[in-house]
């Protein structure tokens, strides 16, 4: 037993010298993989799991989308295309932000990506040197922070909580700035947390950064499902700062793996390098499929499930809040209710195990997403059917008496 | 004009600052897009342009692989898979290793990624930290040195010529070696050069890996695609090795972004966690798709592009030799002929632009794979049916008389 430890012992340091995973520390599994995992094995069990879990809508593409993607298979289209990707899908967004946000981006600045997971790493190698600063909010989308760390960058942790609706004023910014912050990474809609940056705020903070000569970084992959009347692109305020947006979400592409990216002029020639080095291309077809996203016919159909997931919203948030668990003023966006469940549990890991083993609910503990007050959260995604999402509160209702 | 010489200057300064700019030195375009460009352009002022830069098959994907996509879009298999790919899919691999290459092959050790590019992305973060060397043969695969120069390592770039068939012997592999050598980076076949390991130089290569402590990666892509009886895989002589791998090529699916990577057992808890943090998952319907790579149906056409390649190699082979081009003694693999061309031109960037101004010939100039001998040397790819490869010798010839 002994020499057996020294020996695994061994092969540790020598796997410690020939590989990088000190860069791994403080990198971390998702621990909604660990929920989804168990939730799966007790269906197979027999027991009925409702699941709130997921950070996908629970609807296939669209089949305006799905036909447009079987259309370019037939033609062959499954080869390489440019690294930022086919002209026409830019082009489709040029018109996308005009339209949207009165912007007028020229195609050079946008670059489609294998994801908005994609597009962060083309950012994060463009944005990142290692011993810099990014400020996170605390909660926030892990791999925000994840990203930072594996470039040898510090991620500042703001911790935030429902009482400030999870986005951050000047003033918190201004208290976590050090010497070495180099960049602030935000998103808003959030994930977790559902949350929307106002236009008066999100001015703030550009100017903040601007200010700090830090650099600025949007995730707005959950524009389009939102549930408040203005939504600004923080293009609209700065146009010197980075985006990362995704056709996952309110365009229901998850499983297509692509997202884009909008980069400051002078950054266009160092991300299309990178693009090419990381990925060669994002998926032919798939680029070409989501043209028809822009098609009316697709349109009406997202404009439908967003006012379902709207119903659900209203819903939830109002069943939550009468079983005593705490909710930002409204949820604004995204598909996600980030509750403080204090007055119950201190452990939402602890909590979130007893609500599936013992009740059938999967929800994520906010571990995933708070490093600092993860504790006090769950985060439960409204992406499961009306049906469901009742009987899952009925259960946490029961869980809660 | 002085003052806004002297703004310019200022953010220039401030863009550094905020930015990771300096990651990005040492990591340059692929001139082969460049060439792909500019030879687009001319075909648009009517010109004939004979294609021997791109590096991916003429063919379309596999009809068998293309109507088994559109039977998962129809099923809307459209959402987000296990961050290491689909179960079936990795199965299938481990069946792939067993009949090609007598391994028993744990599930878990497979990992389903975003096309080789992904599969090297989440190999750099687990394998480099800032300071390691890593071993190069030069030329090669531009992304290998970009990559590990973006993680703060040092490419240690190993020239190597056709007279050594561009694979390193164990005597040249000791001669770089240097203390703060990590790792060894190796393709068979390679890109740009076709050539392969020989199973007893793979075994030597290996000890000398094993006895420097250095870890191994072989980027295995154009497996598949070679015109010799034995092809090893480094992991029948070394299950502690790295391998990249990818449907783009044998199997022909390059515009569906879908690869995978073996890692050793110890490894495999902290691939899984970067997959999750770079990728979510691969795309669902695209794997869904590959499945159906290992059908005979399917595996009956790569089988027939293969004799395609094959027929494309022994014919162009022969002429570049007639020329007075020098080429390995055998290219044993991929598509591509890596040729040096010292007896024509010392500057391959010059001798392309040339063929492609005056004669309609669209090559790589060997600069985008070697940073030492580059310029001795041009890559032309038989990714072009044999009408056009005789019209692209024809033009040579003339140009080279």
């Amino acid at each position: 037993m002994h020499q057996r430890t020294r020996r695994k012992a061994g092969m540790d340091s020598s796997a410690n010298r020939r590989h990088g995973a000190t860069r791994l520390r403080g990198v971390n599994p998702f621990r909604v993989m660990l929920v989804f995992n168990r939730a799966a094995e007790l269906e197979r069990q027999g027991r009925k799991i409702v699941h709130m879990e997921a950070g996908e809508p629970d609807f296939a593409t669209a089949g305006t989308i799905r036909e447009a993607a079987k259309r370019a298979l037939d033609a062959g289209l499954t080869q390489y295309t440019q690294a930022p990707g086919i002209p026409e899908l830019r082009d489709a967004l040029v018109v996308h932000y005009r339209e949207r946000h009165g912007l007028e981006l020229p195609r050079e600045r946008i670059l489609i990506t294998l994801g908005a997971s994609g597009g962060l790493a083309i950012l994060s190698h463009l944005l990142l040197r290692p011993g810099a600063g990014v400020l996170l909010t605390d909660p926030s989308y892990p791999c925000y922070r994840n990203l930072v760390r594996l470039a040898g960058a510090e991620a500042q942790l703001m911790p935030i909580g429902v009482e400030e609706d999870f986005q951050p004023s000047p003033a918190l910014l201004e208290r976590h700035r050090r010497n070495h912050t180099a960049g602030l990474w935000l998103a808003s809609p959030g994930n977790p947390t559902g949350t929307v940056i106002p236009r008066r705020q999100l001015r703030e903070i550009s100017d903040w950064a601007d200010a700090a000569g830090a650099h600025l970084l949007l995730d707005e992959t959950y524009h389009g499902l939102h549930y408040v009347d203005d939504m600004p692109s923080i293009l609209e305020i700065n146009p010197g700062a980075f985006v990362v947006n995704s056709f996952s979400k309110y365009f229901g592409m998850t499983g297509w793996r692509l997202g884009w990216i909008v980069v400051p002029e002078d950054q266009v020639e160092a991300a299309n390098i990178l693009a090419q080095n990381l990925f060669i291309s994002p998926s032919s077809f798939a680029q070409h499929a989501a043209l028809e996203a822009f098609a009316p016919a697709s349109r009406e159909v997202f404009e439908q499930r967003r006012a379902a997931f709207r119903e659900r919203r209203d819903y939830l948030a109002a069943e939550l809040s009468a079983l005593g668990m705490l909710l930002p003023r409204e949820i604004q966006g995204a598909f996600y209710a980030y509750a403080n469940i204090s007055v119950f549990s201190h452990d939402s890991e602890a909590f979130c195990t007893q609500m599936l083993e013992e009740h059938g609910v999967a929800i994520t503990p906010g571990t995933d997403f708070g490093e600092i007050n993860g504790n006090e959260y769950v985060r439960m995604a409204f992406t499961t059917g009306m049906e469901d999402l009742k009987l899952g509160v009925e259960r946490l209702r029961r869980a809660l008496a």
